[in-house]
Formats: C-alpha cells, sequence, structure tokens
C-alpha cells in the first residue's frame, strides 16, 4: 500500500523545486524503468502491479526491490494519462565536469532548450549517435522533468548531462584546440564543411537561435541547405531537435 | 464581436469530425496565420486584436478581410494555452493524388504516425528539404489537427498532404519503376547505400514500424546506424520524426 504521505511526496517530484531538494526523480513505464534499473544508477524504491511482476519483470535480469501496488494505487502517483504498470524513484546523479571529458570526443552543448520534450528527443539523439555528454545552459529544461524523462526512453541513462554557465565551459577549453561548431542560419553548407571527429555541437534555442554571448566562440558556424521548392514562402527554420538530428548524423556519418 | 454561435462553432473544429463536416480547420498566431494567407489557401474569417492590426497585420503585404476583437473574446476560440493575437479560419483542400504527380519526385509516405506533433515536425521536415508531396495513412493524425498545425509552423500549406490506404498507392505506382526505400531497423547503412533522387520514402509508426502488408512494396530496406558507445544497453529506435529529418537529409546531400 502506499501512504497518503508517500503519494504527496512523489506527486511533488513533478516541481523541480522538490526534485533538487531531494535529488530524486521518476521515472514510469516499462522501457525507461528497466533502462534505468540496468544503468545501475540508484534506485530509491519500484511500485508495481502484480501483473506486471509476473508477466514483465519476471524476466529481467537485473532486480531491484519493489513493492506490489494495486493499479487504482499506482493511477494516484502516475503523472501520465495513461498509466504505466511500474513507477520508480532514483536519485538524480551530478555528474562533474572536466575538460578532459570531451577533449577527444564529440559533445553536444545546448542554449536554451527549453521544451523539455524537445530536449528529452535530443539526448536520444545523442545516445543514437554516442555522444556521451551533452552540456547544457541553465536555462534549458529539467533534464529529470518528467516529460523528459519519459521522452528520452531511457536514453536519460546513457548520457552524462551537465547543467553550467556555457560561457564558463568556454572558458575552460580555452587553448585546448577544441572546435566548436555553432548551427547557425548564416552558416556555411554542413554538406560540404570540413568537420572534425571531436568537438563541441552547439545548438541554440528555438526561438532565439544561439546567445550573442557565445558567439565569439564559435570556431565554424554550420547551416543546414534548405531545399524548399515552393516558389514564395519558404520553411525559414528546422526545429531544434531536427537540427541537432541532422547535424550529428552528418557528423558521424563522416567518422 | 464574437456571437456565442461563432465561439460554439470554431470550439467545434477542434474536433476532426466536424472538421470533416465543415471542411474547415483553425490556424493560430502571427507565422503560421501569415504563411496561410501567404499560400492562397481559401481563407473563410480572420479575427484580430487593433494591437496586432495596427503592429503586424498592417506590414503584411497580402490583405484578406477580418474582423476586430478583444484579447478576451480571442481567448474563448483559442486553443493554445497562450493564445496568439489572431486567429483564422480556413477551407481544408481536397487535392487529387495522381501517380504523375510524384513519379519524378522525392516523395515522403507515412504508415501510422499517430502522433499530430510528430506529425507535424514531419511536415515541417518535407518542406525545408523540398518534399512537395506526402502520402499518410488513413490511421496517421490529422493534419488539420490544432496541434499538427502549429507544429508545422506554416509548412503545412507548402506540402500536399493524401489521405490513402497505402496499398492502394503502391497499386497505382506498380510498374512505374519508382523505388520504395522503407526505413526498416533490420535496413542497410544509409550512408552506403545507393539512392535514389526519386522515389518513396516510407517511414513507419513508431510503435509498430511499417505494416506487414506494405514490406513487400519496399525495394530497398535502409537503416540509420547507431553509434551508441554504451557498454551495455543502447538507445533501440529514433522516433519516427528524427528519422524522417535523417534519411531526407542523407537523399538531399547527395541530390
Amino acid at each position: 500500500m502506499i501512504s497518503k504521505n508517500q503519494i504527496k511526496f512523489i506527486s511533488s517530484l513533478q516541481q523541480k523545486k522538490f526534485r533538487k531538494e531531494h535529488g530524486l526523480f521518476i521515472a514510469e513505464g516499462e522501457k525507461v524503468c528497466r533502462d534505468l534499473i540496468e544503468s545501475g544508477w540508484v534506485v530509491q524504491s519500484v511500485f508495481m502491479t502484480e501483473e506486471f511482476r509476473k508477466e514483465k519483470f519476471s524476466r529481467w535480469t537485473k532486480k531491484v526491490s519493489y513493492e506490489i501496488v494495486s493499479e487504482k494505487e499506482l493511477e494516484k502517483i502516475s503523472l501520465l494519462s495513461t498509466p504505466q504498470q511500474i513507477i520508480a524513484i532514483a536519485e538524480i546523479p551530478a555528474p562533474v565536469f572536466k575538460s578532459e571529458l570531451i577533449r577527444n570526443e564529440l559533445t553536444l552543448m545546448l542554449d536554451g532548450i527549453k521544451d523539455p520534450g524537445n530536449l528529452g528527443t535530443i539526448l536520444r539523439i545523442a545516445d543514437w549517435f554516442g555522444l556521451g555528454n551533452v552540456i547544457c545552459s541553465e536555462n534549458c529544461a529539467d533534464a529529470f522533468n518528467p516529460k523528459t524523462v519519459q521522452a528520452t526512453m531511457g536514453s536519460l541513462f546513457r548520457v552524462n548531462i551537465f547543467y553550467k554557465p556555457l560561457r564558463e565551459v568556454f572558458h575552460e577549453l580555452s587553448g585546448k584546440n577544441i572546435p566548436v561548431y555553432g548551427t547557425l542560419l548564416s552558416g556555411s553548407d554542413i554538406y560540404k564543411q570540413k568537420l572534425s571527429s571531436h568537438g563541441i555541437i552547439l545548438i541554440g534555442s528555438e526561438s532565439h537561435g544561439i546567445s550573442d554571448e557565445l558567439l565569439p566562440f564559435i570556431t565554424s558556424a554550420i547551416s543546414i541547405p534548405s531545399f524548399s521548392n515552393s516558389s514564395g514562402k519558404k520553411a525559414d527554420s528546422l526545429n531544434a531537435a531536427m537540427a541537432a538530428a541532422i547535424v550529428c548524423s552528418e557528423f558521424r556519418r563522416r567518422s
């Protein structure tokens, strides 16, 4: 049984303020919870229905202690419109950023991605293309927002996410000869540009692009050319997650 | 002033049933309404605030008749959580599919994309990469769903969208030597595959992929390779919109 206090506590984790205070977040559903448990992250508690335990959990190789709850109880703590049969509460990790970490890697840097779903999609792309580190400006959406957690489909647990003032990161990296590729509408055609197998890919927010204060750190401005054939108006931008997908694909294709 | 009946009528257009019955849909906000009006589509009515008229609409080159309403009135007909200052009601076009239309073109075909936001994003990609025609299975989300309309950011008005049973389309195209590229996890590496400058790119639904009944029509199965470097579990799929973005980019890059 889940007590009223537990329900209240778990529901509070919808809010960033309480996630920060307790250092905990919520994961829901088979795929996300399974990936979480297999990731080795510290899981604090797991709630599942008896049906889920019998049909799914019993076949998982990695085990964890859990509590059986009724579907009705699960509904009370679920944040989804269609509640899944398993919910886990886990600790938010606090990876420490060091410039050595990304020196020889391809790294995604996000400047003001505010939509939780977009952020989740971008983390999934980072995972798919093997970018192990994502650096977010402090005004990005919170990666442990339930919407982001769901949108990552488990990729959240396979990518290091750092929240840091991006200027600070650039200062730490200065003199280390790390190329910085910024996606700008005025950038050169990415298909024709020389791309390094390491460096930073900087993606700006959809509404405002890359902040002015970061422009001086860009060593190569890149853009995805439009092939729009409509005679009049054209698409004037791609959304940030789409741009990230295409850019990461192009870097990896050549590596 | 907007009458109660008008409010009721406009609100009804949130539902597919009423959009179909009246052949009308709703567009909201500066970007989407401006692109709609410039598209030449038949606009039935436009509501805007006086402020919007003065500051924005007065500078538009293409004019249209409109009604001035208060912000409060606009709120009543808006479907958005943050209502925009302009709303337009327009006719849903009914383009007729002919195989000649796509014979020498690159065309996107969507099998069961059910999320309205994903569909909108994909239409935006089609527009960006100059794919003028998108063929949707009948169980795809409705392109005139308000969420889709908003997600397309105006691209909806620059792409022909056909809803048709996909089997039927393939039968119409048979013998016309049109390559069909299907995105399948088991497909060959798209980066190494020969790609034609015309043909069909078939994208399956995220949860079920491409329907079994369509598999026989695929002439080349393609996949986007994963570069995931995590030792254990990996990302096991990209979402459908991401896949569409990367695939379209790869086709256009080579054309």
